[in-house]
C-alpha cells in the first residue's frame, strides 16, 4: 500500500511538472531532442514566404499563381544552395531575400505598397542567432534592397537601427545601390493605393488613413529564415509596410522581437501580418521565449502565438520558423500565406492556400 | 501514516516543480502571492528612473546631487497622487514623465543629449498591460513632450509607432505642443557633444560616430512603471538617445519589447542603457516572459536580465519594474541610476548610486 501511495504520488510528481510546462502534444519528439542533440531533423534548412493575407483560389489565376510559385522557387533555391555549399545562414537569408525584393510580385522593395502620400517607404531586418547581433532600417525611400541595409547595420555599424534620410546616407557611404522611387512603383500597387482612398472617402473615416479592409486584404512581406551546416540560426524580414500609411508609420517588420528574431538557442522567426499587433504581442521572440522558457516544440510555441495570442488581440496573419535542429514550421491564420521550404535533401515544398 | 506519506509526497510535489522553474531564492514569498492573488505586496505602486551610467559620488556635488533627489520627488509625488487618488496607472506613467521630460536634468525633452548634427531627435514609448495596447514615436524634432505622443498614437491612431516629420504631422494634428528646437538645448549637452566629437577625432575611430566612452557615460532616460488599484500596469521610457548619435540612429526606448513592456500578467518594465543591446536582448519582453515561462520572480527575473544576459552580450544599463503584486524592482548593472519608488503607504524611496 506504502509502495502504491508513493508510486501514484511520484506518478503525479512527474505528470503535474510536465502539465507545468508544456502542453499535451509533442511531448516524446522533444524529449528526443532534448537529451540528443546531434539527432537534428535537418543538418540545414530554409523557409521563405511572400506574405500572408485573404489570398484565395478563387482570386489567383492559374498564370498568376504559377508565377507567385516559379518566383519562390528561384527565391529559395538560392539560399538553399548557399546552405547546401557550408555557407551561413545570414548569407542565405539575405541572398534569398533580395531575389524577393527584386520582383514586382511582393510587397517588398520593387513592388512595394504606396503610402498616403504615393512614395514608397521601405523596411527590414535581419538577425544572426549565433551572435544575438542585429541590423533594422526603417521608412528607406531610396535603398533598391533595404536587407542588405540591414544587414550593413548589423555588421558594421555599432547600431541595430536607423531610420529615415540618416539611414539613406549611411547607404550611400556603405556603397550600397540606390535608385529613383520609380524604380519601386507598379500600377497595380497605385492601383491598390487608389481603391483604399476611394473607400476611405466613402467611408467618411474619422481617422482617414486607416481601413478597417486592412484587416483583410493581402500583407504582402518576405522573409527568410534559415538554419546553416554550423547550427547557426539566421532570420530576415523586408517590406513595402501597409498600403495608405501616413505619419512616419512603423511596422513590425523592423522591429527586433517583433517581426524578426534568431537566437541559437531556440530558432529563427520571421513574420507577416498586421504589424500593430505583432509588435504589441512581441510575436517573434515570444516564440523564441515559450520554447526556451516553457520547453515548447516550435511547432506548440508558433501555435500558440498565431492562432491563440495575436488573434485574441484582433490581429491576423503568419509566421515561418526554423529551429535549432531543423525542424521547420509555417503557420498562418489568414486564408492564405505564400510560402516555401527545402530541406537538407533538396526537397522542395511551395504551398499558397491553406491545406 | 498514510496521511504522513500523502503529505511528503505533496510537499516533493511542489517543492519539486518549484525548483524546476525557479532560483533559490523568495520561492516562499513568491508562493505566498501566487496563492493568493488577493495578497498584494502593494495595491498601488510606482517606480521612476533617470537614467543609469557611470555616476559616481566624487563627480556629483552636493549642489546637484540634491537638484536630482528633488526633481525626482516632484516627479514620482505627481504619479503616486494620481494612483492614491484612484488614476489609472497610464495617467501615472505619462504625468510622471512629463516632470522628468520638462526637467533640464535629465536626457529626455528639455535637456536632451545632441546628435551629431547638433540637433535634438527624441523618442518614447509607453504600453497598457491591461490592453497590451502601445504607442511609440521615434526622431522627432519639435514635439515638447514625446510620451504624450507616444500616448496619443496609442490611444487615438491605429498604429504602434510612428516616426520622425511623420509623427510630428500627427501630433500636429493631435494638437500636441510644438516648441523650437532652441527650446531642447542646454549649454550642458553641447559641452558634452563637443567633448565626444574632440575624442572621436584624436582617436580617428573609423566609424567616426562612435565612442567607446559611451561604454561608460551616463545613459540618461527617463522611465516610470506603475499599478494602479484596479491592478492594471503600465510603463514607459522616454528619451534623447544617444550623444553625438547619426544616420538616424534608433535605441530601444521606443522600441516595444525592448526599452518597455506592460503586460498585466506580469509586469512593467522601462529601461535605461546601451540601447542596441536592449533591442538585441529584448530585454523588458525578456524578463515578462521570464516570469510568465519560467515562474521566476520579478526580481529573480530582472536579475538574469540585468546582470548576465545583458552584460554576456558586452552591453549595459539597468531597468525599473513593477509586478502585478506590486512589488518593485530597480537593477543596473552600472556605478548608479537615478531611481526611486513609492508604495502604497506613502513610503518615499530615492537612490543615485549603488548601495
Amino acid at each position: 500500500m506504502k509502495n502504491l501511495l508513493l508510486a501514484t504520488s511520484l506518478f503525479l510528481l512527474i505528470f503535474s511538472c510536465k502539465n507545468n510546462s508544456k502542453s499535451n502534444y509533442d511531448v516524446d519528439i522533444d524529449f528526443d531532442i532534448a537529451t540528443n542533440t546531434s539527432k537534428r531533423a535537418n543538418e540545414f534548412a530554409i523557409v521563405i514566404h511572400g506574405g500572408a493575407g485573404t489570398i484565395l483560389k478563387k482570386n489567383l489565376s492559374d498564370e498568376k499563381e504559377n508565377e507567385y510559385k516559379a518566383k519562390l522557387e528561384e527565391a529559395i533555391k538560392v539560399g538553399y544552395n548557399i546552405l547546401k555549399q557550408g555557407g551561413t545562414s545570414l548569407d542565405a537569408v539575405e541572398k534569398t531575400i533580395n531575389i524577393l525584393e527584386d520582383s514586382p510580385l511582393f510587397n517588398a522593395g520593387k513592388g512595394a505598397v504606396f503610402t498616403n502620400a504615393e512614395t514608397i517607404e521601405l523596411d527590414a531586418s535581419i538577425m544572426d542567432g549565433k551572435t544575438l547581433n542585429a541590423g533594422a532600417s526603417a521608412g528607406t525611400k531610396k535603398v533598391k534592397n533595404p536587407i542588405n541595409l540591414a544587414r550593413k547595420i548589423m555588421d558594421v555599424s555599432p547600431h541595430v537601427m536607423m531610420a529615415g534620410e540618416g539611414a539613406e546616407t549611411y547607404a550611400k557611404e556603405q556603397g550600397l545601390e540606390l535608385v529613383d522611387q520609380d524604380y519601386f512603383k507598379t500600377e497595380n500597387r497605385l492601383n491598390t493605393l487608389n481603391r483604399v482612398k476611394a473607400n476611405e472617402i466613402s467611408k467618411t473615416k474619422t481617422t482617414a488613413f486607416y481601413d478597417t479592409d486592412i484587416k483583410d486584404s493581402k500583407f504582402g512581406t518576405v522573409g527568410c529564415v534559415a538554419l546553416d551546416k554550423s547550427g547557426n540560426l539566421a532570420a530576415g524580414t523586408s517590406t513595402g509596410g501597409m498600403t495608405n500609411k501616413r505619419f512616419g508609420r512603423v511596422g513590425d517588420v523592423p522591429i527586433i522581437g517583433a517581426g524578426t528574431y534568431a537566437n541559437n538557442a531556440t530558432c529563427a522567426v520571421s513574420g507577416t501580418g498586421w504589424g500593430e499587433f505583432f509588435i504589441r504581442a512581441t510575436v517573434a521572440h515570444d516564440i523564441s521565449a515559450l520554447m526556451e522558457y516553457k520547453g515548447l516544440t516550435l511547432q506548440e510555441a508558433a501555435h500558440e502565438v498565431i492562432q491563440k495570442k495575436v488573434p485574441n488581440l484582433g490581429g491576423n496573419g503568419g509566421v515561418i520558423a526554423v529551429d535549432k535542429n531543423g525542424n521547420m514550421v509555417m503557420d498562418f491564420n489568414t486564408a492564405g500565406m505564400y510560402r516555401a521550404t527545402m530541406n537538407d535533401k533538396g526537397e522542395l515544398y511551395i504551398g499558397i492556400y491553406k491545406q
